[in-house]
């Protein structure tokens, strides 16, 4: 295994990512410009080998899930992507190749997302890879959008299709079997999240409530709902599948449970107003970002979460899913 | 051992020190609110069990060890502390008391440094506790200060004492044996150390070139030196050592190597103008911060840094430890 030092590695792979004002990552820190007349808004989510992915990932694609997982934080709360810095932690078992490749993928998304690198720290971390991402963002004042804000009335929301990536860790473990062209879009799903990044200037617009779906739907609607002093309906039939996930729960029922419950879509849950429902739906056609209604805030009362299958109301334990 | 889930420790353990644009780290991200009239700073570096600290290390010293290396870095950049967040990964050993004795450092630091935590991430890490903050400072417009303004004639100079940090990581590996009072101050010196965040003003106004000392003095002052284009003699009779530093390397001299390379210092390596090295002096002594004159800034060749013993130059090799 090829491996050139610390100062090395930062010089030839995360230096080209640096914005202006990081000095080539060598300087103890940053200066930020964020728009003075947008509200920043930060946020910090870390994955780790063997928790958040998988050993046999590859590294572009983990570089890339680490970012995005901070990016559909801010898409939930109406923000555009600013900057993030970069806390990784390298395994001894990583070679030239492993970094370039981590940094390769951190490049594209930083042209996808135009969002570029702060800085951040670099150190070993003999058993596992760890990468902490803090991102910032950047929201016209008064659109965050908190969890707090559903109504009785207002129309439940997703974007993109719920349970991909929970099945794709469950085909990848070998807990599932699927056909051989299913593989590839649950695995995709898994190991590449895809946050509505553009959805974010209509949620700061249109909802009045949102959260980046992370934990599984059914715990992080409930957890709306509770934000919010409401109770939801969910109906299952309305929650949007892909092809390779609606075959799966065609084939047995049981995998709704992982559907459900089994997390990492980062996609926004939001709630919005019957009336601005279409209008939103355009403007997220416009940004090319997919939005299904799954049902609808029902009362004051409870903070529950029911769902509907085919007219009968269910209620599911373990409803939510833990990194911890 | 008594341990309870993830969202219970968020509320009661880590809420109660958010601020209030953190919602209670009840929502995905926080809002942030600098003064606009300052610039904004970035920082982040993350602490590793095994790596940056010791696994014995008491949990309240981490968690400040871990925001501490963060307000060095804004310190050595004329920055004043104003918001953090914070990835931690947590060690299945970990029990309600760790977690509790972890918050009770940051609250300390938190009322210590007057800065609050913004959000951040915890996630399971099976073998090692893991820390990874995201500080952000402010300073006055054009206050910033990087490594390269070093001129020849500027005074170079250091705060605090240095080398205790090294000398305590190896008194604690039993590499080192020493009085039973010198254990004190070498430990504490390691794990918990004291960056002069008062200094920062003083640093923005007077220096020409400033950073933290994290990875041994020798070797930051030749990352200084290539960043300015200039060469500099440290006079290794004027680095201030505290007492037990002091008595070990009249010892045995090779304690120097450890002193002048071993890193985990976290003072501030600056360079002033000999015109303003006398105020800076003074303004020094109102934060209550000690600052020693240590060597000066020679040339404008080389990039080297030479070490003055009693007259004589000498070279050193292995001039700077890496936590890579």
């Amino acid at each position: 295994m090829k491996r050139a030092g610390e100062f090395e590695w930062i010089a030839q792979y995360l230096a080209p990512l640096a914005s202006d004002d990081a000095f080539l990552l060598k300087d103890d820190a940053a200066l930020l410009h964020p728009n003075p007349e947008l509200d920043l808004v930060i946020t910090q989510d870390a994955v780790l080998e063997g928790i958040h992915f998988l050993p046999g990932d590859p590294a572009d694609r983990i570089a890339q899930k680490a970012l995005r997982v901070n990016l559909s934080d801010l898409a939930a709360k109406g923000a555009k992507p600013f900057s993030y810095s970069l806390a990784l932690g390298v395994p001894d078992r990583w070679g030239d190749d492993d970094m370039a490749s981590f940094a390769k993928g951190l490049k594209e998304d930083q042209q996808r997302y135009n969002i570029a690198l702060s800085g951040g720290d670099t150190f070993r971390s003999p058993e596992r890879l760890s990468v902490a991402i803090t991102a910032l963002g950047q929201v016209s004042p008064g659109g965050y959008t908190k969890r707090d804000g559903a109504s009785p009335g207002d129309v439940l929301v997703v974007s993109g299709t719920i349970g991909d990536a929970a099945l794709g860790l469950r085909v990848l473990s070998g807990d599932i079997n699927v056909e051989k062209d299913d593989l590839p879009p649950l695995r995709d799903a898994y190991q590449l999240p895809n946050p509505p990044v553009s959805l974010a200037p209509h949620v700061a617009h249109h909802a009045t409530a949102s959260m980046d779906i992370s934990d599984g739907l059914l715990g992080d609607c409930r957890k709306l709902c509770m934000a919010s002093g409401v109770s939801a309906t969910i109906n299952r039939n309305q929650i949007p599948l892909s092809d390779a996930a609606g075959r799966l729960v065609a084939r047995d029922d049981k995998h709704w449970k992982t559907v459900l419950t089994g997390g990492d879509d980062y996609q926004i849950l939001c709630t919005v107003k019957e009336k601005d429902w279409n209008k939103f739906q355009t403007d997220a056609a416009k940004a090319d970002i997919a939005v299904s209604q799954i049902g609808s805030i029902t009362s004051k009362k409870n903070e529950h979460v029911a769902l509907d299958i085919d007219g009968r109301e269910v209620s599911i334990e373990d409803d939510s899913y833990s990194h911890f």
